[in-house]
């Protein structure tokens, strides 16, 4: 059997962010399979190549569909936005294969660039101390547990970023994150709102905590929910990683430290 | 003043894995400021360009150097490895221009891939679930805060990434998370080791959390601790999304669900 399942992630939307390596994937493929939005996102590419697009909520069909066309000895790629291992396509694939017993395929996931890394850029700086990713889609994950993580990471002073966080008709869960947030985080500490990063429809808002239960967010939008360091100025939203404590940064720069090929003799960053 | 900064996030290593938005402002910078290693790293790129290589530990000085030439009216380009939005170097040049209250310089973060998703997907699929992002350097953050997040992600059953787990002489923190995992994870929970994701010396190695304190990692290792449904099989790690709770994974694919430009009427995945 030749068959083979690429597990691709495309990135967070513009084809400027999107891997070479992801492409070449597209590229190598007999059949790309997917979600029709993320296809809509690579018209650019292989147009000769067969494409099954399949709509939200169908995961597991367009799983099952590649899974057989690959042991049918297609080369097939199944594309996920962002990267493919972060709450995508990558750990269906191998779910179905395990349940179905097949161990002698060959798959291969290609990273992509994360829609929270493209977010984090477009906010300024956030995401430059320990941070928590959290879904708050309860379809496959009880209610419950999700709360219990926001609570932990709100508590332990995560900077967290939210995936889908609200839905057309799913609203519970992101009004509850918003309360427990608001026990534990300052109304003050600033919140990016990214919605549709890196695409046309892009935008981006920094506010307040206090503000963040009124925002208008849904399954295309990304929270970032700064740390009780995280500050907001000049329109970006950073979180300090701590140097002021060691360093004066006013100072200005010695001159040895634009000579080139520097090298110190330390080993850590 | 037409000078300007790029924070350019190039990826975990391999040139297939950086972004076309990345390349794009490397050629278009005028200076390419970084630390040696990721120089080294885009070697094929922009030959012809001035490179201000530091070394580790220097980040203050390689930022102040990049930003008085900015300031002079040059175009720019700091690097990081990975994304510079994650850990990296974005956040100390917003510090700098805040600190010295440069307010007019044109600045932008351009998002790499952050070497956690080149890990997971050479691991498999770890992080289909919420997960953490924990540095375990106590250079800039207080061990303290650290270990208090490392106990929280471990009871809110995060999976949880480690970078910087390690130094040549900082080794105390690791064992502390080690044991502090021990107290809230099984002996038999799944653990991937990934060091040089995407560089030509890449190791990967999937282990249990009881073989973990033995396991040698670094600078240069990235760790991915499974949580409570974290799987190890066929070579790959996995932490099921929670499909087979709702699907029988085992079941063939229906005909329709390899109809073309099938679209269901339902806005969430």
């Amino acid at each position: 059997m030749n068959g083979a399942i690429f597990i691709v992630g495309i990135g967070p939307g513009g084809a400027e962010h999107m891997t070479p390596a992801a492409v070449a994937a597209i590229e190598r493929a007999d059949v790309i399979v997917g979600y029709r939005t993320y296809l809509a996102q690579i018209t650019h590419l292989a147009r000769q190549i067969r494409r099954e697009a399949s709509g939200m909520r169908q995961e597991v069909e367009r799983v099952q569909a590649a899974v057989d066309l690959a042991v049918a000895g297609q080369r097939v790629a199944v594309v996920s936005g962002g990267d493919a291992g972060v709450y995508g396509m990558a750990g269906l694939v191998y779910e179905v294969l395990a349940e179905r017993g097949i161990e002698d395929l060959a798959v291969e996931v290609i990273p992509g660039m994360s829609a929270l890394n493209a977010a984090a850029a477009l906010l300024g700086a956030p995401l430059m101390t320990d941070f928590a990713v959290i879904s708050l889609s309860d379809q496959l994950t009880p209610r419950e547990a999700i709360m219990h993580r926001v609570t932990a990471a709100a508590q332990a002073d995560f900077v967290i970023c939210f995936y889908n966080p609200q839905g057309r008709t799913r609203v519970a869960p992101w009004q509850q994150a918003c309360a427990l947030l608001a026990q534990h985080r300052l109304p003050s500490t600033p919140v990016g709102v990214v919605r549709n990063a890196t695409r046309p429809d892009q935008s981006v808002q920094i506010m307040t905590l206090a503000d963040l239960p009124q925002a208008e967010v849904d399954m295309l939008t990304l929270v970032i929910v700064g740390n009780s360091t995280t500050i907001a100025h000049d329109g970006r939203m950073i979180t300090p990683r701590g140097y002021q404590a060691k360093y004066d940064l006013t100072a200005p720069a010695p001159a040895r430290s634009a000579r080139r090929g520097k090298v110190a003799a330390e080993q850590e960053e």
